[in-house]
């Protein structure tokens, strides 16, 4: 099993009937008593709702009203602490922004988990004891889950997937075929501060000041957007893996449209830019885990980057590029000195196993 | 990479943006261009429906009327192509079963993938080939999903987590807390196969027939088993790791009453029951993947049973057990020879990955 940052998880004692085991075993994964022990003494009170406490083969939920939002995401990053955060966090977030990005007030998640046998238990606690922390923050609840155990050697440690379901707003049309020439992108903070935190353990890097993790719930400020931009807000996208520049190629690609960038407004803290100079990587390809791109009409782009910046969330948020007719599917950054250049697509990824 | 059953995938040929890359590639991964031609030539494809054409960061999906069931299953199986099926029918019926017993109509699949980096694309392609086609076979639509690659070494080639959305409808009323002393346990046909497939494939066991795994998408028989049976139906489970004996544990539990189990009823294969003997498990506790258990009130039981025999994947059902007031949350075996033993509960599991 590869190093993992040792948790500073003092507050945490292990329940009676787990303490056989401070490590997990295969039997964990098993389907019999010592599966039922962990669920009983370890999910179930840090997870606590009605639909989890049946422990049927699936949640049973009230109705919902509305179109539903349905996706699904896994969270394979080492290390699984870091500063900022944790897979746990990762796990509950990344679902919840994915859900918020497409409009979807998100309500329920699912978690299944793939354990390393001899993965520490506490580990595991505190991994899922900030899940649970991270679906409080976000207001959706975990509803059903599954543990599997796979041979020492095998996974690292622990890999999530989390599912989720949302609800979305009757009127809302949003995506990407409504991206046009004349739109605004916004960005709704600094960029690339998760991807470097990550790198910066891994490499161990030091700086000034420790690069943190960004990761958040979006939900909350993506229905602020909706809420000031009305039909005006054609597309929101959370520029994980592959960083903003994916997410703008993305929408490029789909809306058959250029977009340019303007460089110089491209919110980056200073000891990220340092970081990513050092290690020969571009912001614009690094991701963020809690950050949010708008493609919005040109005459509502000011009420929404005001109600964005209102927001804690959002409180950096800039106007970085514009959706133009010129040069289909392709980025161009205006740089700093008034130059055009043409911003290549990343074929693979600068950064393996960031979420 | 452990080794994998070479698949016979004759048909497949690789579309040409993926010809480049025989294997995956931890770009693949990445968010960027490689993983968009995944995407593209070879989920699209096979899975393609409207909401997924979308590739947007959900799925949005029209309005469910009725209560919400929500389930998730990690599939971590070796080898991951077996007699009777592979990992990807697996991972799309186990979580169409969990729906299934809860008394819901599977409608949406979500899938993620962790894939090791030099797994074939051409294995990729075989195991997504035949979810697409456990998909259609139950009648559910693979929606939205999600693909992560680690490095060569870590995972096992392939893992595939499925979250599911199903329907229940309203008047229903299933759970183990319903069940009581009285009620009649069948179960839906041979028991074991699945497990004593996987193990005969690692163990290199050779039989005279060949065990196949049963896997099979129970929607349609769980269906058949509410009309025939209505609310006398108090509680449907699908018998997978742990096998029947954990299934019956459970309940036992969660109902805090006994079981007696007429060992004699027991359907179970003379292939299997040979496997069996020869490895020292017992069937009772070797999993099954395409079986369902059924806790009927006993003035029902016949309709139910017949019902179940009605239908090809039922058409060795047998009543197999009462639930009864003495010895609560304990298994009783009534033996061939009519003494009767404690049937032990297990403490991990007898077949690892088995699922």
């Amino acid at each position: 099993m590869p190093e993992t940052a040792k948790p500073d998880f003092a507050n945490w004692s292990c329940p009676l009937p787990l303490r056989d085991y401070p490590n997990i075993v295969m039997g964990h994964g098993g389907g019999g008593k010592l599966s039922s022990e962990l669920v009983e003494h370890l999910f179930l009170p840090a997870f606590r709702n009605d639909a989890l406490a049946n422990l049927g083969d699936a949640a049973v939920l009230s109705p919902l009203h509305g179109r539903i939002a349905l996706s699904t995401d896994t969270f394979v990053v080492q290390p699984l602490f870091f500063p900022g955060g944790s897979i746990g966090n990762l796990a509950v977030n990344g679902t919840v922004n994915d859900l918020s990005v497409s409009g979807a007030r998100p309500l329920y998640l699912t978690a299944g988990f793939v354990l390393e046998e001899g993965f520490p238990i506490a580990d595991l606690a505190r991994i899922v004891e900030e899940m649970a922390a991270s679906a409080r923050a976000a207001g959706v609840q975990i509803v059903t889950g599954d543990t599997k155990v796979v041979e020492r050697g095998h996974g690292d440690g622990c890999y999530i997937n989390t599912a989720g379901v949302g609800v979305v707003p009757d009127h809302l049309r949003l995506g990407p075929s409504l991206v046009q020439p004349g739109d605004v992108v916004l960005v709704s903070g600094t960029i690339a501060d998760h991807g470097m935190a990550i790198m910066s353990v891994r490499e161990g890097l030091e700086f000034e000041s420790a690069i943190v993790s960004d990761c958040a719930p979006l939900n909350d400020l993506a229905a602020r957007v909706l809420e000031a931009g009305g039909n005006s807000v054609h597309a929101m996208r959370d520029p994980t893996r592959g960083g903003l520049g994916a997410t703008l190629y993305e929408i490029a690609n789909a809306a058959n449209a250029g977009i340019v960038v303007e460089e110089a407004q491209l919110p980056v803290r200073p000891a990220v830019h340092a970081a990513c100079e050092l290690l020969g990587l571009d912001p614009l390809f690094v991701a963020n885990e809690g950050k949010m791109a708008v493609f919005v009409a040109a005459d509502a782009a000011d009420a929404v980057l005001a109600a964005m910046r209102a927001h804690s969330l959002g409180a950096d948020a800039q106007r970085i590029a514009r959706v133009v007719a010129d040069h289909p599917q392709m980025l161009v950054a205006r740089t700093r000195i008034g130059s055009n250049r043409v911003i290549p697509a990343q074929i693979g990824e600068q950064l393996p196993r960031i979420c």
